[in-house]
């Protein structure tokens, strides 16, 4: 082949951000039979099962690549990338805005209507607090300088123990229980698996001290959230700041939302809606890289832990 | 006078923070008539009147002394120092929670349970936003960096126009109307004065962008709040979130209330529950210096432009 351009299947349907960023980075939209390159803007459930043995390299939109784990889609024919790095800055502001929210009492005191005793004797100050965060990769990177500017310090917790920069510490995720009584606020940031499944339950919530919140812009079923309801109400902690519930979407009568301790967004920490502008960069930058023969950003495989 | 210690007044009432750190710092609590210091930890109705001439230095617990100024009690016959420097952290900390919850439209997240069609499509990120702060003091020192950290640049807007740290660019109060129309949201950190009442008016509400917020850590006079309503409800800008209103406390059937976009904290950006215990070490450190001879951190005199 000595076209100069790479020619690339844009699917599901179309999308401007990404089509721009494609054709600025050398790339042109072809159909699938004709493609090297998929960037796929979708699921899993119509991601197509013939894909020519021709795709070199498929780009998914997706961070959490779970569901394409458990389908054994991503196979080790061709490169395969998702986009968990890429959307690392929004996700770390939500986790911000919540661990802020939480512990300043901004849901309270908006419904409260001006109870200043209450709000003004519960507030408190991520000001010279720890923030425990388990699973240290993108989000953490990025909430880190955050929370160190706020005046807060970080536990890191990750799969290695290995040092993340801007946290006072760093753990191997085997000594998680160790981070439990030692910080103020947890926030979660691990992939959903195995091993994270329930990873705070009724032990740990009794670990923590009573004035922990929880932050969880990760998975909802890191949390135990029936034992979260529990320790909530029992005041074991003070409060927990969800972006992601299990199940997901919560029903209309979920418990969760009549608990005013418990802070419930509707999983926007990257926000859909704005998701093809935020990727479109990097979508470019890696069809740059791929021309170049250079490696990607945020491969992934079939051995990845997530 | 022999005596090691230096004599200081500690009123009204008790307070455990406040006393360790007198006598840490090598005070000893006296009666005011036997004084040299006077740490007040109260209000303006109750000062003492008759504020013995061996006062050498009175210590006011509070950040803004408008009210002390109007009653003409700030003299020049000793050293004044206010607090406000030393809660800057704490109201720094708050406006940046506002400034998060409202674009990431968390208070209505919580309200619409899940209701993540709207959501999704309503929240913003401060990340790559640009903030203009009015009024660059001691709150701007502390949320500058917090907003550099969390990917927002900031136009800081002070009386000189001389340039803040961390700022993009600084300018002149007198050039404030050019700031509307380039930022994305506004924080007011600015002191009320008879310049400052009503900066934020139906003119300025027209020029914002409409996706801008307007956070208010200052002062409620510094906006007029029946414009600010209006604005909100016709869309002219996003919404506010205001720790302080004007009259203060709102009534209980103030429509701010009932507007879902404005979002209304009871004036505990500086908690009064947690406020002697953040204070403490600057009184300790304040009489420090008053031992030693030196300058003491955050004077205040009858022509300081309160």
């Amino acid at each position: 082949m000595t076209s100069e351009t790479t020619p690339v299947a844009l699917a599901p349907g179309h999308d401007e951000h990404l089509t721009a960023a494609i054709e600025s980075a050398g790339g042109v939209l072809v159909s699938l039979a004709d493609a090297q390159v998929l960037v796929w803007a979708g699921g899993v459930d119509d991601f197509p099962t013939d894909l020519p043995d021709a795709v070199e390299w498929v780009a998914l939109k997706l961070a959490g690549i779970e569901e394409f784990m458990a389908a054994g889609l991503i196979d080790d024919r061709r490169t395969w990338t998702n986009a968990s790095g890429f959307y690392a800055e929004n996700v770390a502001e939500h986790a911000l805005a919540l661990l802020l929210a939480g512990p300043r009492q901004i849901p309270a005191a908006v419904t409260s209507r001006w109870d200043k005793q209450v709000i003004d004797t519960t507030i408190r100050s991520l000001h010279g607090s720890t923030v425990a965060i388990i699973g240290a990769g993108g989000i953490a990177r990025s909430l880190i300088p955050r929370l160190v500017a706020c005046g807060a310090e970080v536990i890191a917790v990750n799969r290695s123990g290995r040092r993340v920069d801007g946290a006072r510490e760093t753990l191997p995720a085997d000594r998680v229980a160790e981070v439990w009584p030692r910080c103020d606020h947890v926030v979660l940031a691990a992939p959903s698996t195995a091993e994270t499944r329930h990873l705070i339950d009724a032990s740990v919530l009794a670990a923590l001290p009573d004035h922990a919140w929880i932050v969880n812009v990760a998975r909802g079923t890191l949390i135990d959230q029936a034992a979260l309801l529990r320790a909530v109400r029992a005041g074991e902690i003070a409060g927990a700041a969800l972006d992601v519930t299990d199940p997901e979407p919560p029903g209309p009568d979920d418990p969760l939302f009549d608990e005013p301790r418990i802070i419930v967004t509707p999983h926007v920490a990257n926000p859909a809606s704005g998701l093809t502008r935020t990727l479109a960069p990097w979508v470019a930058e890696n069809l740059r890289r791929f021309r170049a023969g250079e490696e990607l950003l945020s491969t992934v495989s079939p051995d990845s832990t997530y």
